[in-house]
């Protein structure tokens, strides 16, 4: 496919949790060339552990479009091993939290770096350029902000100690965000020069909430042509924990309509798994098949999206 | 060999640096009763590494007297991987000195729990318990004490920079030890409760005077039996930088009698390689094969060197 399919479009804006976002991603940076594509990357899931700065999203999308990602499951790198992980164990350390080998050199990097004073922004730019990822991959801000989650049975969590800590299985009564409320300069930049803005198939709620959520960012979309890409096909999530939130947050099945009706006014036009697309109204709709297979088959999908905004515009 | 062999010393303690140092406290655990046994272990080569707080000689001690030390090598584990390693090269991160996958575990532990407040003492405790070394191990000191190298040339470095980053071979010319100058009380309590201490076969000027460097060590030991252990056979260093550091800081050739003029009035009795004992005097020689080789050697190494003390006291 060339890569100038695409040329009106200077720049194209991907609001990017873990997986699902990460791998609609990887299919816009196929269809696109590396200039035209900026990813800002939800980091309200970053936590602390084994006194390493973790950032899930951010390193999910940077192994994911270096195609270094582990290629079934969610999180990680292909041929990781753990012997590390194996040896806290021994030791008695904490060991709810998976961390393989390879994974750790960057946890160390990064950390040592933001240690030294380097900003989030400048040391994901420099683990990108390392694995050899291309286009512009970008934390929503420099400084934490930070998801915590309130349960029905009343636990205020870190989202971490919930997600992985209790499996997610403890129901969601709200959900907030602490901490940062200003967007990178950078992310403002991006966001003011998009052509196209996709908040890509990741988790509303815990994925793209926390991009929206900061200062101003709501405001450039609403001057802008935006795109949405359902995460729920046939009434399910197809990864993670939101089939689970959307009865427990708006009291009704999870569907892609929930969905859609969650960004209201910010969408310019839906995508959704063909079959979901009955029932929805208010903008343009586009149906296909969202659930993506490898790189070819998301950038596939990524480059009927784009045909899709094109149109809008 | 039963253990109460040597039911007439309540306290050894053994002073030691690592690999060496090591491998003949290993032999001590064979030979005495885990009550019995103190070592007391060189901190000077300790350094912030990749953000993390690694403390070498600890660590070798620890392995080797776990088991679970690398048997050729003088430094980390058996069955070791390197995949963090090979990650962090590809990132462009630090890559001169060596840090096995298991090893990280370690440094990664210890260095949350210093963080947490935790004194380098009572994390080297966990992490000995953790691993099931029995005896009694601990750092020399509890805050950083850092041995520095000056070279004929004039750079003055830092240990590490100059033993691995310049692979050692800049000629020393003096050598100085910066930071903390108290030992932890746990040692000052150890060494005045010894019935004998034993200088173990390490490195002199690196591993061992940064413990007698320490307020109030040297005036413990002159009060006591001490034993000295060359670490010179037969004119060279078994391992490491110590053969050329002889000459190039006392004008002479490296030999187990300038190891003992090192020492001076310190030593009650001094153990050397068969073959090594002539031209020495002045304290009690006892000359045996002191190349060790493995647990079952060390051990008969061990008891002879306790035997030989016993008989000074």
């Amino acid at each position: 496919m060339p890569k100038n399919t695409f040329s009106h479009l200077k720049s194209v804006v991907a609001l990017s949790g873990g997986v699902g976002g990460a791998r609609f991603c990887h299919g816009l940076s196929g269809a696109l060339a590396p200039e035209q594509l900026t990813v800002v990357v939800n980091t309200a899931d970053d936590f602390e552990h084994w006194g390493l700065w973790i950032c899930p999203d951010l390193d999910t999308v940077m192994y994911t479009l270096s195609g270094k990602s582990h290629p079934q499951q969610g999180w990680g790198l292909a041929d990781e091993t753990f012997a590390a992980m194996g040896m806290m164990k021994q030791l008695g350390g904490e060991s709810w939290f998976q961390l393989g080998d390879q994974d750790l050199a960057t946890h160390l990097y990064r950390t040592e770096k933001l240690k030294k004073g380097e900003s989030l922004s400048e040391v994901t730019r420099r683990l990108n350029q390392a694995l050899g990822t291309t286009c512009t991959i970008m934390p929503m801000c420099d400084a934490p902000r930070q998801t915590r989650i309130v349960t029905q049975e009343g636990q205020n969590l870190d989202f971490q100690e919930w997600f992985v800590g209790q499996q997610a299985k403890p129901a969601v009564k709200e959900i907030s965000f602490e901490g940062e409320r200003n967007p990178s300069p950078q992310v403002i930049k991006a966001l003011q020069g998009a052509d196209l803005i996709i908040i890509t198939p990741s988790n509303p709620y815990v994925s793209v909430d926390p991009i929206l959520s900061l200062h101003g960012v709501r405001e450039i979309l609403e001057g802008k042509v935006v795109i949405g890409i359902s995460p729920i096909v046939g009434g399910r999530a197809i990864k993670g924990p939101l089939g689970a939130m959307i009865p427990a947050l708006r009291g009704e099945p999870a569907s892609a309509k929930a969905v859609m009706e969650h960004y209201g006014s910010l969408l310019n036009g839906y995508v959704v798994e063909t079959g979901d697309e009955n029932l929805l109204d208010g903008v343009p709709i586009f149906p296909t098949k969202t659930v993506m297979g490898d790189f070819l088959d998301r950038t596939r999908f990524a480059t009927e999206v784009l045909h899709f905004g094109s149109e809008l515009r």
